[in-house]
This record gives structure tokens, C-alpha cells and sequence, in this order.
């Protein structure tokens, strides 16, 4: 059976029988791979140890993508639209830095590059099940986002006054060495994250703080009443969508599962 | 062309066209500029670079809003109307601080006060696409203060027992010095912020840690049920509302599910 | 004008005249001032100093509130009824700590006996405008403890198992000392409040936690939804018990808003 | 009366009659006690007093509890179906490490095992009353775990980027010694635990912080909200089934707004 350039095709970009499965199943296995290769090369003691394996790994790795880059440009009916779409683009991400690091020594922004990899997980997984459910989440969220950006907006002031405040009534001699870093720990307070890094000492700083925390305690609800109302909103849409009408008295709302309209006493077809 | 002073005031009160809106653009970027010159000032570092830079920018600033809150007087139909209102004090308040400090040396509080011209923001913002959006975040958490306060009366009660608690079971020698810092320490717990500056030593005190811990855990979940079922009905009153109106009496907010105006009785279509 | 019996019991028991409600309005400041007394009487420095002065306020609020608890039993219709309720012994405890202090020499237990006299406030303000809202909380919090209660004991599950697990894990070296250690450091972390007071140091612990925070961040979720979804149902129940129906067509769920049934089209009284 | 092995199988396997009820009530307290042992053997103080004590209580325990897995593989119909079941492993693993640990010294592994026995409690327990209440949470769960896994997936990203980018702007010096290390830090701040343990410490680190840690404040807002939305139709569903029913089809399932039976088409009373 000799593999035509369509057969080829369908193997790379879609996911419907076994061939082009498998080519999916061991994408994912090599994407996976040199994460955990990248991952495990930053520990120092593991780094020492097997630090040319890992060199071989990311190679053999950067190559294999790098294969199936130039098979996908080559298998695109369109070359540049492939090249400048947003998965074009992370593919080739996921292959420079190796190659870049060939020529700049020792440059370290090239791990998070590197990271940027699992990106590619997302459209191999894109074929799966699952996409139903994201772009459920997907819409609740973009449907929410104005009402979100304005919460963002209002945290950031509070979190600019209250800063401030605290870089007064602390001061440097407690940690708060200007208001950027007062600013931090507004935020590491009102999102109750709280390292403990900073943190008020005098009587002053210490009701400021408890009011903060209780601002925050109060607020956290905003955004889940937010995006919980917009999902159920969502929710109630999408049943909506699937539901049908009754053709005697032309009422929509009705369920699939019912045999008769509720509103007309008519069969149902 | 001779601006006028109506078309004066039309720029510094209306936002409708190019001139008005320039003049919104320029000052949004002046409040966050002197913003920003106030939060790089409080960086040592930089003040000791740049302190002669940002205090002749800040004085810019300050004459820059000095004759935007002139105009603001001078334009206005009813002067003392807007000296007056909340926006007006706010705008002196955005002025007065780097007058008072050519008197006070050194008053840190000022940075304070400094600090309230991002409230300026909300006024010019006020005029965009997101006041639909705030006004639904304003409506629900109104209408949810009510019990939100009464919520914070329960939480403030419990602090009060716990800190109590706390600082008689830990006892100065393990950091509770006295029941505000015991309230303060059980504050930090039940929001779950939890910097650790303070924790119990004691097996006992650990073991009411625990349960404040597991209460806060559980209370987490009442001001978020509170808001989240009041957008929900906000949401539902707002759909509503935009929803149909009666072609007989012109009354809008009618369901599409009538069957007849609930206004005047008609027959819906 | 001499005061009767009657008119005292109305004074002490009712709060709808200026003599009820002044009543009242005097036993909210004594109350919120003997708890302020007791509050800074713990603060080391300001018991140098004052001490003297709080004992005696505490001995005026302890002789104040024996009056008005000698006034409540003797107005009582069933003096032993007053005695053996909830507020009866609330009221008790509110005064006995300062005469056994009289005897028992520094003892520290009574200052929490002291601070349960906040609760007396909610009697008081149970007579305020806060009591609808008050119990439509109680009312769902109350239909959802069955749910929080399953919760509940299936955190405490969790929290033996993970709390075994980072004991054997990190061991006594790294200050997980023993399984109720463990236990208190699996409550810390899965509340997310997270002290900081012990933490991991192996990377198998590290990675346990990691786990366990994500669990952490995932349950969060359940109690906030039993709540939400549980006052969402009350609020329709009570929004339904405040709805009227048509006497023409005898349909409930009408809105008392509405001019005409939205079924029969018949106009509404 | 002699106890016949159906009578015995009986009150084992059931629990409606005085004496089935009793043998789970002291099984009940057995499971605890074993447990509670297990606990404050863990406690060197405690071991060093009462080490011996703990010892002859665990083999007490594990002969009971040997005996009672052997009375339910004798008075099961098909043993090896007991044996082979969810429960029955449990019932095994309960009793499998005290004899193992005769052979094997210092096996701290084993603790975690016997932690396992609280799994016992939940068969108990499932006769009790909360079963359905339980089953409500698990449905919810159920519904909604798709849509977690997707949350818990896009977690797991952000936490790969943000782990690797703070390894690379902190390094090791300030406590980001590999990107696991960097992960963890990631998890520990996104979900608002904040241990303290690994704090950024350079301007640009405390930036990223920041952005995360809102990050994880907007996101907060997801689990909760996909948990909520799902109890609300679970809860609506639940309601459903419960609320009327048909007399011409004797059909369940029909909402009372219903006109017609949407299974037989008869006019609803």
C-alpha cells in the first residue's frame, strides 16, 4: 500500500480511524515527553546526573516536531495560513528554542518558550470529547468578561489605596519599602493568598489589615456570583436550543422526551 | 473659530464628540500619570535618582487639575452645586495635598489623599460602554447589603469568641499578646488569608484552629450564595424588562409567556 | 406620671415607644462598652496604666445588668420560665464571671464567659428590621445542613488520610511531629488559609501537597454550591408565599404588581 | 433461642431490627477506637507512656475485626463476590497490617493503610438516613466532573507557565531551585493557600505574583460556579420528579404548570 499525499493528510490533520489516531496518541506521548524532559533538566541534582541524555532527548524530540512541521506546511492546501495561525505559530515556538539555543549559550528565557508546548495539547484534545463542555465554559466566561473587567478595575483601586495606606502606616522599617510593594501585599492579602512574607506589626496596620481581609472575604463572592449566574444563564440557553416546539399551537419550550404537547394536549411528531 | 463658553463647557462636561472626548482621553492619562509619578516616588531608589523629575512633574500635574477644577467652577451653571458634590470635593481633594505640603514638611498622609484621584477615573469611565454592566453589579450588591451585614455581624461575633479563646489558650508567649490580637489573628484565619505571623503552638490551640478553620471554610459560602442568588434574580428582572411590550397599551416588560397584557388586559399577539 | 408594673414590663419587654426603644438603645451601649472594657483590659500596657479605672467600669456594668436581670425575672408573667430559656441564661452568664472573680483569683476562663455577651445584642436587634433576612439565612442554612453535615465528614476523611500520609511522608524531622499535627496541617492547607507554620521540604510532600491543595481548590466549590443553590430555592419559595393568584381563574403565582390575570385576562382586585 | 446462620447473616448484613442495629452501633465505635489509637500512637509523648497499652488494643481490634470479616465471607451466599468487592478489599486492608507488621519491624506504611479502616464507616453509614443527600452530591459531582476536568487541565497549564517563568525571573538563590519547585509554588499560590515557605523577592517576581494570584481570585469563581449551576438543575430535576402525576397514565415526572399530560395527552385536573 503506498501512501499517497492525501492519505497523508488526513493522517496529520484529522482523527477519525486508526492511522491517524495513532498519529495523534503518539503526539501527545511526545509532547508530554519533552515537558517532563525540559521539567526534570531544571533540577540541579538530576541535571549533574543525566544532563546528556536530556540534551539527546530534547534533540531527537526538536526534530520530530520539527518533522511534523514541515509536513504539515508541505500537507496545507494553503502554506501561509497554516504558518500564521495561532497554532502555526505555538508549532513553531515549540521547535526554535532548541535550534536558537545552538547559537545563544546558556539562555534560560528559551525554558518558558519551551513551555509554551502544552499549548499544542490543546488542539490534539480538540478532536476529543471535551469540546462541548470547554466552549460551554468559553461562552460563560466571554459573556461575563465586561462585568469581570470591571470588578478587576475596582480591585486594582482598592488595592492602590489601600498600598498606599499601609506604606504610610508601616513604613519601611516593617517591610513596606514603597508603595508598589504595599501593592503586592494588598493583593497577597485581598485574594486571601496571604505568604506572610510582609506582614502589619503595629496596632494601626493590624485593624487596616483585619477590614482588608474582611473586604476581601466579602468580595471573593463577586466574581463567583458572576460567572455562576452567566453559567446558569448559559445552561438554561443551551437546553433551550435543544428543546423543540409543538407544530399545532407553534409553542416552543417544549422537551424531546414528551409525547404530547403540554399547552394543546396535541401528539407530538 | 472663537471657542465660546458653552462650547467650553460642552468639552469639560459632554463626551459626544472629538473635542470632548480628546479632552476625557488627555485627562484620564494625566490622573493615571501622577498616579504613577506618586507610586515610583515611594521607590527609594528612584527617589533618590529621579526625586527632582517627579516632584517638578507632580507640580505640572497639580497646576494641570488646579485649572481644570477652575473651569470646572467657572463652567458650572450652579458653582457652588458642584464645589459641593462628591466629584467636587474629590477634584479639590486631588489638588489641596501638593499645596499643603509647600507648608507641612514631610507629610507622608498626603500620599494618602494623593492616592483618591483614582476615584477621579470613575467619573470619566462613567461615560463609556460599562456603566450598563456596573450598574447590574451596584443593583445586586445593594440589594444583598442587607444581609451581607448581617453576615458580618455573625462574623464579627465569632472573632470576638475565638480571639478570646485564642488568647487565653496560647497566651502572650505564643504571640497573642492580647484579645485584638487574638480578634486580629482569628480575622486572618476565617478569611483564610493565614500569613502565619501568628500561629498556635499548643496542641489545644491548634485543635480550635482547626475548627475555626473548617467554620471559615463553611461560611465561605454564605455571602457567595447571597450575591450569586441575587445577580440571578437581577438578571432575571433585567431579562424581563427587555423583554416584550403590549402593542394595545405600549407597556413594556411583559413576559412573551402572557397570554394577555397584564397592564390593560389585552390580548397579547 | 408613676410608673406601673405593666408599664415597666412594656418598657424592658416591647421596643415600640420612645421609652422602649431608649431602653434598648442604653443596653446596646453598655453591652458594646463592658465588651470594649474587657477587650482592652487584655492589651498589657493599657492594663498598667488603667487597670484600676476598667475594674471599676466592669464592676458598674456587672451591678447595671443585675438590675435589669432582677427587672426581667420579676416582670416575668413565669419568673422560671425567663430563668430556664436561652436569653435567661445568657443573661445569667453575662454577670456571674465579675462576682466569681470575686472569689476565684485570676481566672482567665471567665473573660470568654465574659465575651458571650455579645449574644445578648441579637435579642435586641432581633426587634430591628434585620429578622426577614436573618431568617431566610437561617431558613437555608438550615435546609442544606444535612448536605454540609455529608461534607463535612467527608473533609474530615480526607483530612486523617492526608494528614497519616505527610506524617510518614515528611516525618517528625521536617515538624510533622505527629498524626494530629499531620491532621492540623491537612485542615490548614485544604482551607487554603495555609499558616506556613510547617511545610514541606521533601519533594514527594511537595508533590502530596500539591495534590491536596488542588482538592482543596476543587471541594471548595461543593458548600458554595449546596448554599447558593439552596437560597436560590428559598428566595423563589418566599418570592411565591408573597405572590397572589387570580379569583377568576383561581391561578397562583401571579404578581401583586400586575392590573390584569396573565392567564384569564380578567382584571385583578 | 438458638441464633441460626440466616439470623446471624442477618443481623450482620442488615440493620432494621434491635440486634442488627446494635452490631453496627458497636462496630461503629470499634472502627473509631482502632483509629483513635492508631492516632495517638503517633504522638512520641503518648507512645512513650502508653506504647504497650496502644499495642494490646490494635491486636484486640484486629481479632475483632478478623473475626467479623470472618463472619461475613462464612454467611455471604457467594463468598468470593464478597471477597473480590469494593468493601470487602477495605474489610481486608482493616485487618491485613497488624499481621504483616509482626513480620515486618517499622513499617511506618502501614499506619496509612490502617488509616483506610474510616472507609469501614461510610457502608455503615449508608444505611443511615443521609443517603440521599449524599447521592444528590454525587450526582452533582458526577454531572460536573467533564467540565473539572477541563478546569483542572487549563490549572495544570497555567501552573507549567507560571512555575517555569518564576524559575526563571527568582532562580535558586531566592528559593525557586527547579521548575517542580516553581509549580509548587504555582499550586500553592493559585489556589490562595500561600504557605510563605518560597515568597518572591525581586520587583519583577512580585509582578507575576500578583498577576497569579488575581488570577487565581477570577478563577476561584469557575468550580464553584460549573458545582452550583449543576446542584441548581439537579436540585430543579429532583423537585420534578417529585411534584405530580398523572390519573389517566398514572405517570410521575409532570410539572403542575402543565395543561395537558405530556405522556397520554389527558387533560390534567
Amino acid at each position: 500500500m503506498r501512501i499517497t499525499k492525501a492519505r497523508l493528510a488526513h493522517i496529520v490533520f484529522e482523527s477519525d480511524d486508526w492511522a491517524s489516531k495513532t498519529f495523534d496518541i503518539v503526539l501527545l506521548f511526545l509532547i508530554f515527553g519533552s515537558i517532563l524532559v525540559a521539567i526534570l533538566d531544571s533540577v540541579a541534582s538530576l541535571r549533574v546526573k543525566y544532563g546528556e541524555i536530556f540534551l539527546i532527548l530534547e534533540w531527537m524530540f526538536t526534530i520530530l516536531f520539527s518533522i511534523e512541521y514541515g509536513l504539515r506546511v508541505w500537507l496545507s492546501r494553503k502554506p501561509s495560513n497554516y504558518i500564521f495561525s495561532f497554532f502555526g505559530m505555538v508549532d513553531l515556538l515549540a521547535i526554535l528554542p532548541t535550534y536558537v539555543s545552538f547559537f545563544v549559550v546558556n539562555s534560560q528565557f528559551l525554558t518558558v518558550v519551551r513551555a509554551l508546548r502544552l499549548l499544542r495539547v490543546i488542539r490534539i484534545l480538540k478532536l476529543g470529547r471535551y469540546v462541548a463542555e470547554a466552549e460551554y465554559l468559553t461562552r460563560s466566561l466571554k459573556a461575563s468578561s465586561h462585568k469581570i473587567m470591571i470588578f478587576i478595575g475596582f480591585v486594582v483601586t482598592i488595592v492602590l489605596i489601600m498600598g498606599t495606606l499601609m506604606f504610610i502606616i508601616e513604613g519601611p522599617q516593617h517591610g513596606f519599602t514603597s508603595i508598589p510593594v504595599g501593592m503586592y501585599w494588598a493583593i497577597v492579602t485581598l485574594t486571601t493568598v496571604g505568604f506572610g512574607d510582609i506582614t502589619p506589626v503595629t496596632a494601626l496596620g493590624q485593624f487596616v489589615s483585619s477590614i482588608i481581609m474582611l473586604l476581601g472575604y466579602a468580595i471573593i463572592a463577586v466574581p463567583t456570583g458572576i460567572v455562576s449566574s452567566e453559567m446558569a444563564s448559559q445552561k438554561k440557553k443551551m437546553d433551550n436550543e435543544a428543546s423543540t416546539y409543538c407544530p399545532s399551537c407553534e409553542r416552543t419550550g417544549l422537551s424531546k422526551a414528551d409525547y404530547y404537547c403540554r399547552y394543546c394536549g396535541e401528539r407530538m411528531p
